[in-house]
């Protein structure tokens, strides 16, 4: 039986995998030769090409942002972003031509850790470059050639995927409009490196680990990655939002119940709602990601500084940038709080760039970006809205 | 050669195990037969027995909180809380008599899981029951029977410790003055019990843990105890006390240095001091304490609120309670901020209670309750002399 599709989705979507055959040089000084990237789109780009939008993933997405993939399967979720794109909503498929891909280093498709290596047949496991932010927008920028789109837009994300969008601003000035840029920060705190080293070490102290050759044992490490991505999550979620999710019938409630009815366990069960919640949450992801993929992904947030090649005056990487920019952060968000994002806009005010700034009150923490919060919907619809408008026969001939 | 000891040092002391052969019902319904305490004191009691000052310890504290242990060894570190605890100092050793001891279910020499079971021979591992803060606090009372202490001067600590001094003036209202709650909670957050699950998870996952029989197998869960007291570091320690620690030369020096120069290792390495500090700081633990106990003390925390007899209104539970209260939080303690102290601080002031209450500024974090930060160490000092005066002969007698 077929699914019943909301008329605002954009419906059954299939990615395609495209190839590149020149040399990709990394900003490590390593070099990969040829790479595969997984892409989706949705819309239709226009005659003059130029309603292209890019959005790029963060940490645990992929090219699926939107729509289904599947017709039949009924308890199939829409893509990652799908409360933000599709028709009439904030990024308008009737307006715009959307591409989404999965990055270099991904498990989701494109060339990373889990694919072949051609030299030895086997799966390139810790043999894998690390990828920086750098890297991934030259790989977006070769996958715009291939699309024909000379100049975006606007190019969008959340999180790591924000960070995308600044480099994208600063080393390809002249190939977006507009920069959308949300729940990031211009650099990793270091409370964030000590959350992703943790990450890394659950991973690879995990004996199932084997070096990042666990391909090869037909095996992977589990529990690592069950670990780091609990400690993800805990980082996604604001206090607030947890108390709201499990306080009342958790901590509260049944907790208060058990304790006088004498129901607790007093054991190492899960006593709290926040506990299975968490363990379900780690186990299922770790069943589908990739670990060596989370580990490279680690590192690419945490190398990511676009100011180190400005004397680490952040304003000075922004002056050459050429598009406008919005920048958008959530009241709760403790991984990445709006003061970081409130350090991106000091700096571009201060390279005299156009910046509009929204913090939104919001109780999800950092999980927000994703979430259809009635002000952040709206405001990405206005703001898009305009982008749109700039596209009109007579703007779009005069930009 | 014996080491400089300096003149507000407790200077050399000598732990005792105190034997109890009363049987102890535990909050749980089960019961401890007989058990040990490891105990430590500092000064003389006085002889109306009025003078004595209870230390209770947080997570990975133990009875040793001030001198040192070993003449000779010049690298030793003093006791946990030698920054308050000696002559002149906040918890004067010239005026009080502090008790400080190990809690059950500890490991640092008061009965625990690494304990032999008397009835098979073997150490308790998971079959140790589990803990309450009700169940300390009782084992307390009985210590203080033995020594022959019918009131405390004050009962005093920090984190997990303040707990305990709320529950001593809840279960045992007649028996102390003065209670001083620091960085503490009415009862954990979600987020809270969320960062112990992670803990636990990553214990009970590693191989080596045999499902806490790892003593028989010579082993222990050096990997997953690891991984729970990074975990830990990251909350005890403040976003900004980290980037104080380590920003300048790690996160913007030598990574922008790294950086700048091709230096950056490109690879799983540790690039950042904050990972190797943490690193190390776990390592360094999870040689030193015991998994089960680590375990059994987070669900202590987890289990610890004592609304849940009052109809989940802490004012009530306080409104029996006999003593004065002080009250001290930490600006940028995340763990328990200072909004924590302060519901602990209403529920006081609802129930009529005498109470204190101050937020010391500092940058430390959680951390901040186990360092000489000056207006802290001067509040102590300025709060426990009002507490030696009333000791004074005049005061004492009319007490």
């Amino acid at each position: 039986m077929a699914k019943t599709i909301s008329s605002d989705s954009v419906g059954i979507v299939t990615p395609q995998l495209i190839h590149f055959d020149e040399r990709l040089e990394l900003r490590s000084g390593r070099i990969i030769e040829q790479y595969d990237l997984m892409v989706e789109t949705y819309g239709e780009l226009n005659a003059d090409k130029s309603n292209a939008i890019l959005i790029c993933h963060a940490l645990s997405g992929d090219h699926h942002a939107a729509g289904y993939h599947d017709a039949d399967n009924q308890r199939e979720k829409p893509g990652w972003w799908d409360c933000c794109i599709g028709p009439s909503k904030p990024f308008d498929t009737k307006k715009f031509f959307i591409v989404c891909l999965n990055n270099l280093g991904g498990c989701a498709g494109s060339t990373g850790p889990s694919s072949i290596d051609p030299k030895t047949g086997k799966p390139f496991g810790p043999d894998f470059p690390i990828i920086t932010v750098r890297d991934w927008v030259k790989s977006q920028a070769r996958l715009a050639d291939k699309l024909g789109i000379d100049k975006w837009a606007a190019v969008i994300g959340g999180s790591l995927g924000g960070m995308q969008v600044m480099r994208w601003a600063i080393s390809y000035p002249n190939r977006l409009r507009h920069a959308v840029i949300i729940a990031a920060a211009p650099k990793l705190s270091a409370q964030n490196i000590a959350f992703n080293e943790v990450a890394r070490q659950s991973i690879t102290s995990d004996p199932d680990f084997h070096e990042g050759r666990y391909y090869d044992f037909d095996t992977y490490p589990k529990r690592g990655l069950m670990l780091a991505r609990m400690v993800g999550h805990i980082n996604y979620l604001s206090d607030r939002a947890m108390r709201d999710k499990f306080g009342k019938d958790a901590i509260e409630g049944s907790f208060g119940r058990d304790l006088r009815s004498g129901k607790l366990n007093f054991s190492y069960d899960v006593d709290f709602q926040v506990e299975s919640y968490l363990k379900y949450k780690g186990e299922t992801f770790s069943s589908q990601f990739d670990a060596n993929t989370y580990l490279l992904i680690t590192k690419t947030l945490d190398y990511f500084d676009p100011s180190v090649d400005y004397d680490f005056d952040l304003s000075k990487a922004f002056v050459e940038s050429q598009c406008k920019y919005l920048v958008i952060s959530f009241s709760t968000d403790w991984r990445f709080p709006p003061e970081r994002s409130r350090e991106i806009v000091n700096n571009l005010l201060k390279a005299e760039k156009q910046v509009s700034y929204l913090e939104i009150e919001a109780d999800q923490g950092h999980d927000a970006f994703l979430l259809p919060i009635p002000r952040y919907i709206e405001a990405l619809r206005s703001y898009m809205d305009c982008v749109a408008e700039e596209l009109a026969p007579g703007a779009a001939n005069a930009s």
